[in-house]
């Protein structure tokens, strides 16, 4: 009798791959099959040692894997019986169409085990000191993606009177529109706001400026893709790290 | 010359030890004194062999160590050359009061690490199967804390209309006043909720209900602290993991 197959939804973090958890480095190690997404650092590989691995990154469009290629060949994997690692960045729940993989997967009969990951919302603003809900500002986090989907639109007028701090995914190519909707619910000009671009990565860079001037700021910095907005009281708390020597220079 | 001492803010994850960070791990061992809160899992203990373990835990109001005695005991600590990991349950950015014992730290001239984790919003949603940003269903997650602070008010009728699932943390003493605020605000009664209890531990238990049914749900099961209350659709999707041979049995 072959053994039975089975997937990993693996989160791999933010960047940084200390970021992996135990039980991550775990299911790597048992692993047949890397499927590794672009946002993935290589150097979480080295945990998978006898995984062949399979690159199936698709990002912002260009020379991309198709999500019902990536699907079949899971599944096609582990009813052969191979146990699968399909390792995403940040969480597999977060943004990372874990939800469909996981649903295809039941469906074909195939075991799933989701490995939650660090997602970047929470990290990436973390590394500058920001605490993204802290108490004396605010009631809490929202995530939300700027990439939309075809006739999905986000409530920006609810969103900026939530209480919460706003942490975008994916926001870059649409900062304009977003700090404008923004304006526009009424959110004050000068609500504190940031862009950090390959958090918890050495590369990682950021500017610090307000809702208004977030987009011209980014604009002067050149930073691109991938990142993270946050926007909120909470990053007036930055500063203070400014000039501490665990964390880097803010630009 | 005495070295000089340094805090790491440690997030321990929501329960199961395997969701600690090869970070945390790494900081864990090279501590010399430990503070850990109540909800903090204590296999993680075991990464910290050379160490000092000193309770701080200060759960739901009763034999509470104070905020400003834990911030004083880690100031004196580090400035005594003592390398500190504050450990805390999930994400110490996330309802964690990590942002204020980050501020007094900085304050007093010492040298922080944050050290995130994995936060119970997030991946106990994921061990039923649930993701809570499904595109399908949502553009985003909101995690907000249930447990008000004095004078703060939380905006139910902007979140109801967010377009988000909502995660609620430390929600349970507040259940009834929370659904019937979401009701008022106009989310309808049919919406899936469910209220996860020591998610990801082996004696986690849930229920499964709608906005509407959830609070008498949780009070047939007697379910209590700590847990996390998640209200959406994409709870819908936990019913599609229930006879699957990896996940736990839903109540």
């Amino acid at each position: 009798m072959r053994k039975a197959g089975k997937v990993y939804l693996i989160g791999a973090g933010p960047g940084d791959p200390e970021l992996l958890t135990l039980k991550a480095v775990r299911a790597l190690g048992e692993a047949d099959v890397v499927l590794a997404d672009d946002l993935v650092n290589r150097a979480v590989l080295a945990h998978a040692p006898k995984a062949r691995v399979v690159e199936v990154g698709k990002r912002g469009g260009c020379k991309s894997t198709p999500q019902a290629f990536i699907h079949k060949l899971m599944l096609r994997l582990a009813r052969a019986g191979k146990v699968v690692a399909r390792v995403k960045g940040g969480d597999p729940f977060v943004f990372g169409r874990g939800g469909e993989e996981l649903q295809y997967l039941r469906r074909g009969g195939i075991v799933v085990e989701v490995v939650s990951g660090i997602t970047a919302g929470m990290c990436v603003p973390a590394s500058l000191g920001i605490p993204v809900t802290h108490r004396d500002y605010v009631r809490g986090v929202t995530f939300i993606t700027g990439h939309t989907q075809a006739g999905g639109d986000i409530n920006w007028e609810a969103l900026s009177r939530s209480g919460t701090t706003l942490v975008i995914y994916m926001g870059m190519a649409q900062l304009g529109e977003i700090t404008t909707q923004l304006s526009l619910a009424g959110m004050a000009p000068s609500t504190p706001a940031c862009a950090i671009q390959h958090g918890t990565l050495p590369l990682q860079r950021q500017v610090i400026s307000t809702l208004e001037g977030l987009c011209e700021a980014v604009k002067r910095a050149a930073l691109g893709s991938p990142a993270v907005v946050v926007i909120g009281e909470v990053v007036s708390l930055a500063a203070v790290a400014r000039n501490t020597e665990t964390l880097r220079q803010v630009a």
